[in-house]
């Protein structure tokens, strides 16, 4: 199936049958790609911008019973407390929100302000897990209730953490809410906490980012108890993209590749905390299941994350890659990628947002494996290859059961 | 579907079921991509070399009904005389083919010799062209009979020509073999004279340059008269299957592309044919569907195709992609590509022969579109993703029936 | 000698001993570089801009005897009626010009548009050249009185024009001024009626583009007989100015260039302009010169430049360079430069009028040549080596008579 | 100064006055700069190669008072035994030596191979380190008897070491010489004994390592009291090379260079040591002071070295530059280098013996600063930048006295 072309201006799916509105909780809601996420959203609704960059408006998906971008009501938490609008201007400045666009929805940033609320932060907090979820989960709902919301769909924008220590209770959900009731032990590193606060106000969760968020089987757990969908993991927006598209190709023509070796220069807030070995080791591993899977083998495949904060959100990726041919002749080529990040990963946090409402919808309970084509890291699946992913997804969204909850 | 295994080392399709042995008869023998593909050829038979580049070799064709290598038995016409073994020592000078592969099978190599004719040169002949056909065709036959081999399929792996003028007699056939009696009127460019020899001797064409070779109306009733499947054109082995790998990508991800911009910097034969810009024009053209129908639009997309002599068949391509995401932001991509042209093409014609012949064998009569996968301008077909193109292939050549002519 | 210390922040260069102030006369006044330049000239004087990009700023020439940034008026022509400030304003939304500092000096742009003339437009033009001349000179002298100036420095930032057919009356300054008594003998191409009309206005002239200009020998002698200086061609801001800074690298390092290819991608006026092959060619011929004389032979050196309109003023150019080392070892270099044109341009054009103002004050007259390391098509020098101009331009400009006219 | 012409065919310095012949000690003999400087030395002497690559053949060094190719006698040390034989073949198949230079050579090899002995085992050695000096200065001293030579020039070509710990006997020959008499007291690195059995042997010293070296007040000491010349330190081969070409571009032009990131994926033996983060960190700081000497201050530069086996020798670089120019626009450049590390690196080796041997002649004493052009981390000097190193060079060495000892 090929997706020929583009739908341009894009034709809002309608949603007759979907019970609308819908909520989106960010949890990192005054990050770089939340914001730009909730000004596009407010631009979109404005008409002040298109849907480029949104998968769930194109021709591929138009049969997918979505919310429609004016049935989208965001909140969310976050242990900053920078006004959106602020954050906003941040954006302008570097290139990421055109100045215009920032001027027409200026005025709708405080109805998304007045939606935010404190998030947990591991560092301050001295009150128990369990008394950390009660407070989440409670915004959530009192979020849900006071807009009249169908449904909520939790996802995690927040800064990338450091991969969590295996634990017994990270297995045995029972095991886990006993641990959580005691004030001294964080069982649960900070993204779990927050799914698993979404799961027990009975939301979807999508995890945006490489941190451990549902990924314990006790969430699993949780997850299947409260009859909820969720997906992830590290949205797929840069070098891990155009490796997906490019790894198959060397497979399909019999080229062997010899070795792939990558370095990713950035700025801002993610680059600041990727400056960290610990954070960057989530990031990196997030991206390390890619080539072995699409090439069928272990290849040499160094792979750098530099700090460079003159390039702010522009981040710059290049990718040198080396196979063998016919009669074993060397040949190699290379890749260099200049993506603005929070550009890329906004548009892809609205359509996570309306997809991932549609499952819970439609009775999808536990990882939609699906939705791997957002991620670097796909839950539920070892199927990296885009294309392959583009089809599992139009197949599975285009045939969501839209008339509600049963 | 994706091909997530490459086979190493691999196993030959067993042939008992396909009628071998099989002729492989390729117009320009004495050129580059034709003596890689023969040297490799027997330095796979040999067993020197595997089958790395060679796609009917991989798990993805595994069903296919295909000839064993040692099941193919080479021939063909050019209009120079240089001795294989010489033009086979200047690969190996420029980094082709190894040192040590020549060695193995330089003994094998008059084998070969013995089956080249010389071919048709439009602007010595005099002859009428039909009275050429007869002898092309004849020297194919004569090829077929004295081998005891089932069946034929002709290869153009010719210099690329100019495009040809349109002639009314191009759309009728029977106008066309009247107009071949006159011995003035050339009325078809050599690359179509050989596809009409190669009908006309009952045997399959594949068309790997981008020439007018079978894709003239009269031809191609030629090609149901005599019931032989015929293929192409131009394979797509550098930059344009790089594009048809990465386009999709933007398209599926919403991604607006403004600009594709490229330019191909080559030497050896090939180089210094298009370097006459009539040449390259059918190059070029034969390159430039492939981003509209993949972006569903035009755009700007300025191409150069550059004589640079030292660079032999180490060809260099790069391509500078600028896109818009959300928002308007503009975003930009660059690749280089660095690949040796005769080692990725000659894989590409062994795998075309075999599934030409297991074709032809089945019973396909007229274009295979399904073969799209190996071509820049795929006949019958506007299909130009890659990944939808080796699905199609899979799902083809796999359901081949493979029991033998009905 | 090197620079290996950016003053920070400058010091503007007093100026108790030049007469200011002194007049720049921009011919070409409304286009993106003009417009940059004034802008720039506007926010450096309000202290919002420092002078990064200006030479003339640095401590390599410390000792010249320039005049200071509030020293400098500007005027000009054009022969479009786009006000300066909307022209600035589309800077701004090319990213050329920021925003604030377009707010800063907005108020300070009538001031110079009031200095604005209308230019010579060649294809409206009926009056003859003399009075054409007689005109644009009249101009000049006017804004050089109206505002008290001690001198004027014309230049040339207009479009490229094609290169001019030689005619005798080139060579010949009489014979020239009589066929430009004649309304339809256009004997000039309009930058070299602009070089005249300088000329006779007592000015100075810098040609920053590829157009003829001054470089014809009745126009030299004229220069010599109205004793003033004049410098070009075509600045160097881009491709041209990587590989003066590069090829001596390979040459002084004894490795041997094979093939120098290069491909530039640009939009905006420029880039439309020079779509048309004929001024293209003027542009080709200017760049091409350099590789023969800092390789000191000539190489296979493909140079094509694409009109992208969606990159604006943001060009980028890709050059590969093919070269061999010991034992005749291939190697490669590739280069991707991502330069606004406009802004690199634009200090240099400040540069080029104090430096020029300085020569005419301290008695030079005809080409200056040691304003080469501004040009691609230096006049009267044939160093092409930039660390070696850098040397030649900070050696006279730092001994330049600041004392005044004698 | 610039060098604009190459000269092809070389003229070969003669030697009427250099009292021929000298020794060059080559310490790691067996590995790929050694044995590729071996076999193009005799290839240059059997008229198989020219002299590309060899800056002292050019005529920017022609008033140099050098040995000529003639003159030179190859021995040294190695702690493997791997025959040169062996080794050159491996470069054959790496493609750093073409075959038929080998072949040529071949019947060479055995002659140098009788001039290498062991070296030093810092792991497996025993005996004191004043042993091993006299061990080492010993077989230098037999090198030099035996063959006649007038004089030897050691160059260090062995495997990167980590960087040193500083001793207070670095600082104080008489104690370093007490210490070393202990056996159990591994008081300099072996790049420092080699150092000082160099200088105890009354020979020139050249470290084209980052390692240690003669870099110790100790051994500059001990270079002085026996009179010899030493010059490092790191042969300048490739992305540093092209960093001290183009820094000064930016310097000169007043651009604000913001970020300078590079990656460099290598494998063979040097690639295989520098996987070690110890050997690499002497690497990653030999090449640091580079870019704040030529900009003036420090930029955000990481910097990255991968041991990609499949590369080989075949070195590929790729640097990321992020630059300021006029109002604060943002640019970039790009980079890719694809060198062979050997093939660039063995002709300095042979022009640092020539020139060290000439210096040594000449009388000169201590560290020659005026050999910086060829060093990435250059003795006794702070000037990087590429023209001006040329041009240093050649004032110094066209200058030296050439009529032999005082
Ligand atoms: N931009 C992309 O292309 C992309 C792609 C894949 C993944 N991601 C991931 O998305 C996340 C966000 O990226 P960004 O560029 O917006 O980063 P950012 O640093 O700009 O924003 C992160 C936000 O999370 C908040 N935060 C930190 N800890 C929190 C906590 N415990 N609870 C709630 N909020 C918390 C921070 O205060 C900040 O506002 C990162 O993890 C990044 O790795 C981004
Ligand atoms: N190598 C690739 O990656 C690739 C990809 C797509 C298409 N192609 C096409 O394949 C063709 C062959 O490429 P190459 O690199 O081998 O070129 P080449 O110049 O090395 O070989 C062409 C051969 O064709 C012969 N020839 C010319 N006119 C002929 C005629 N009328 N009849 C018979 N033989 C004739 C020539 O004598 C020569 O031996 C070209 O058309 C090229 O465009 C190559
Ligand atoms: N920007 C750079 O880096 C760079 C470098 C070297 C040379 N140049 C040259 O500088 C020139 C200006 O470049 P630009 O980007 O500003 O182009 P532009 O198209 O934006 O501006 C050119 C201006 O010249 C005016 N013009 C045209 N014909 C004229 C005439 N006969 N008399 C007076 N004015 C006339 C046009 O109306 C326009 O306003 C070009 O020739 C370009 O090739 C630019
Ligand atoms: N090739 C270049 O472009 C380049 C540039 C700058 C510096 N260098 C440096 O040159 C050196 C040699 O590089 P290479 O590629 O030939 O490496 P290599 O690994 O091929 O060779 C190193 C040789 O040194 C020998 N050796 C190791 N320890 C020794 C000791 N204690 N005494 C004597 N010999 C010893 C090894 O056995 C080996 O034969 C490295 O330090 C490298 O960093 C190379
Ligand atoms: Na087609
Ligand atoms: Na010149």
């Amino acid at each position: 199936m090929t997706v020929t072309h583009r739908e341009t201006p894009h034709v809002p799916n309608p949603s007759p049958d979907t019970d609308a509105p819908v909520g989106v909780w960010l949890n990192g809601a005054r990050g770089s790609v939340a914001t730009t996420a909730i000004t596009g959203l407010l631009a979109l609704r404005a008409g002040m911008a298109d849907s480029t960059g949104c998968v769930t408006d194109t021709g591929m998906l138009r049969d997918a019973p979505l919310a429609s971008w004016n049935d989208l009501v965001v909140g969310g938490h976050d242990i900053v407390d920078t006004p959106l609008e602020k954050k906003a201007e941040s954006l302008v400045d570097s290139g990421v929100i055109p100045a215009p666009m920032l001027a027409a929805v200026r005025g709708s940033l405080p109805e998304v302000e007045r939606n935010l609320r404190t998030g947990y932060d591991a560092r301050t907090e001295t009150a128990p897990l369990a008394e950390v979820v009660e407070r989440l989960a409670g915004d959530i709902e009192e979020f849900r209730a006071r807009n009249g919301l169908s449904r909520v769909v939790v996802i995690n924008v927040s800064s990338t953490e450091p991969p969590a220590d295996h634990r017994p209770e990270h297995d045995d959900l029972d095991a886990l809410t006993r641990a959580m009731a005691d004030p001294d032990d964080k069982a649960l590193p900070a993204s779990s906490v927050v799914a698993y606060a979404a799961f027990q106000a009975g939301c979807g969760f999508v995890d945006f980012t490489p941190s451990t968020g549902a990924r314990l089987p006790a969430l699993e757990m949780m997850a299947q108890r409260e009859r909820v969908p969720f997906a992830g993991s590290d949205g797929k927006t840069g070098e891990t993209l155009l490796r997906t598209a490019l790894a198959p190709m060397f497979t399909s023509r019999a080229l062997h590749v010899l070795s792939w070796a990558g370095v990713n220069l950035l700025g801002g807030g993610d680059g600041a905390t990727l400056e960290d070995p610990r954070n960057a080791r989530s990031k990196l591993s997030s991206k390390s299941g890619v080539l072995p899977a699409l090439l069928g083998e272990d290849v040499t495949a160094p792979l750098h994350i530099d700090n460079v904060p003159d390039l702010g959100d522009h981040k710059t990726a290049w990718d040198h890659v080396s196979f063998e041919g016919f009669l074993g002749v060397r040949m190699s080529m290379q890749l260099t990628w200049s993506g603005v990040d929070s550009t890329l990963a906004a548009p892809l946090v609205l359509d996570l947002a309306r997809l991932t409402a549609a499952a819970h919808r439609a009775g999808h309970v536990g990882p939609i494996e699906e939705l791997g084509f957002f991620f670097k890291d796909p839950i539920g699946t070892d199927e990296h290859a885009l294309a392959e992913q583009a089809q599992a997804l139009a197949a599975w969204a285009n045939a969501l059961d839209g008339r509600g909850d049963s």
